[in-house]
């Protein structure tokens, strides 16, 4: 293929944000697919939004793109029809299958299963009280679609949560065994065009309320063994869905074992670091694999904590040290809402520490 | 001062395309002052652009630009009048005392003679063979003005060369000693609000026909002493003129001896290679340096090239490898312009060196 010098993203957030301003710099043109109500602030000015329901034309959206080289997308509960119809005027990449997988928990879980990659216990569409006398108490409830960030999600630990969920007559779900783990940690990684695969260093994730607040590179404490499994399973999952560009895997650490959480089809937020801490940033590297070039490398060249800006109302530039920076995503302000991120490299362990810790989070 | 949000820059070319893309990373607006003919491609949809002539008013120039907290340049032949007006509306930096100084060379001259910083001999606005008289041959000539990239710079050589010079009856130029140097370094520095100065390493250059066309950082085989020296220089410069923002020096290298060639009152092609391999690339410290922020780290990371891409009809992405990226700066193509740059970073000198010879540059 030759190589794409526009490219559109669906999705006008903070992650085609960031996409475009690396795309941007290499030369790319942009434009951009946004949902009849979504805001398009994070990317005002980086190229030409069309607006997109379903139901409306394909051919016509294509045209109003202006005949992109390739697609490309940062959200997994992107509509399949949409990405599956766009095929047939360029190449999308994620592909429609990677998403099917994703969006997905039951699916996701099936995918794990097939690759015999661990996960946690589950069960599939059954009462929550049928389920844990199979699993046993604590069991998390998740909803199969719509699930990020800790949204509709259920901890059920008692009999009575148990009954009290099932009154709820919810459809589409999982119930999977409560995992008391160690740590979160996640891998994210990029396949190219011709299938070569680079690997970033684990990050080891802290999320409060189901919301990534932290990340640290490289993971802390995790052995040769458990790295090189991780990324093992996440390349036989690219291999399996014939995927190109990044892709993150959550994952809890029990013990010696890797349990796989989820699977992101994109860039994700536990891979903002490599902004900062990388040869290569993954935005760019996404944007390097969808557009049929060479990866870039993805080792760190320094220890790199990122700390997420959760409804901080302006960008903490008075806070910035030598070894700190922002990263802003001109999102309106709402509490709690992902407003931008905070990287910081250091020498060791101890001293991102320290600065994570030192960081004042509060407005 | 309070910390700026909303920063206007006068000019829009790569230097401002490549301060507003790390600027509203930071979160960051911005708007631009054109001149009446200036081409805005590097900077569009980053902000609102306004042109402006000698004599349109500066009050509703200020409130065109959207009343920024304060205002920074891109270019040394800016208009003094308009730099120096616009300070009665809201900080400006680096200052106008800066562009005096480095707009005309002999006022550099007496600025590097007044603070005893070494420079080659010269004479000022008088004729060639008077000059060559004191100076010996060869000598080079430079118009006061408008002098970039070796334009309205003469080497006189030869008896006739001088006769020949004499004859075109220019007006306000040097001549100076012609230095057989050994090689040619620069020094990019920043100084904060605050008076803090960080230092890059020094980058080892190579120019053809006065352009610059490629950088290693940090220069090879270069004594402590020796960049030391250059970092005392350019230190007690910024402080003279007390200034804010980056600042490049540009020096021969004879011996153990630095001689001073020029100063830029800018971001600077020489500090490109900061994109990749330092921890805070010189665009982000100039807006951090004008803003009042923190100075970010300055240290490299990793041994950086740079080359620039001179009349390249395209990025050359099917070249990257995993080390190397590009800069494009969307300009319209014309034989040797500057159209963008490859950065590249490597394990030692040998290996940028080799990366560096093996990158094509022919279209």
């Amino acid at each position: 293929m030759p190589i794409a010098s526009h490219v559109a993203i669906i999705g006008c957030g903070q992650l085609s944000r960031m996409l475009a301003l690396e795309g941007m710099r290499l030369g790319l043109r942009f434009s951009f697919v946004a949902d009849a109500q979504e805001d398009t602030r994070c990317i005002d000015g980086f190229g030409t939004v069309v607006r997109w329901s379903r139901g409306d034309s394909i051919a016509d959206l294509y045209q109003a793109l202006a005949e992109p080289a390739c697609i490309t997308v940062e959200k997994e509960q992107v509509d399949l029809e949409l990405v599956e119809a766009l095929q047939a005027h360029c190449p999308v990449d994620p592909n429609p299958a990677a998403f099917a997988a994703c969006q997905h928990r039951h699916r996701e879980k099936q995918l794990l299963d097939r690759l015999s990659i661990p996960s946690a216990s589950y069960v599939y569409n059954q009462p929550a009280a049928a389920s844990v006398e199979e699993l046993s108490l604590p069991v998390v409830v998740k909803s199969c679609r719509h699930g990020y960030d800790g949204k509709n999600q259920w901890v059920l630990k008692t009999a009575a949560d148990v009954t009290a969920f099932d009154e709820q007559n919810e459809d589409d779900y999982i119930v999977e065994k409560w995992i008391p783990f160690d740590k979160e940690i996640s891998q994210v990684s990029v396949r190219s065009q011709n299938g070569d695969i680079l690997h970033y260093p684990l990050a080891e994730n802290r999320h409060e309320s189901g919301i990534l607040k932290a990340s640290i590179v490289p993971a802390p404490a995790i052995s040769g063994d458990m790295a090189k499994l991780a990324q093992e399973s996440l390349s036989r999952i690219m291999q399996d869905l014939d995927y190109v560009g990044v892709m993150a895997m959550e994952c809890f650490v029990v013990g010696d074992c890797l349990l796989v959480n989820e699977l992101a089809p994109r860039v994700h937020n536990s891979g903002h670091w490599t902004q900062q801490g990388s040869y290569t940033c993954q935005f760019e590297n996404h944007m390097r694999a969808v557009c049929g070039l060479t990866l870039g490398d993805t080792r760190n060249h320094s220890v790199t904590g990122m700390l997420n800006l959760l409804g901080t109302k302006a960008p903490p530039l008075d806070q910035l040290a030598p070894t700190s920076t922002v990263h802003w995503y001109n999102k309106s302000v709402r509490p709690g809402r992902k407003l931008g991120h905070v990287n910081l490299t250091g020498v060791d362990h101890t001293d991102v520490q320290a600065q994570m810790a030192a960081f004042d989070l509060t407005d």
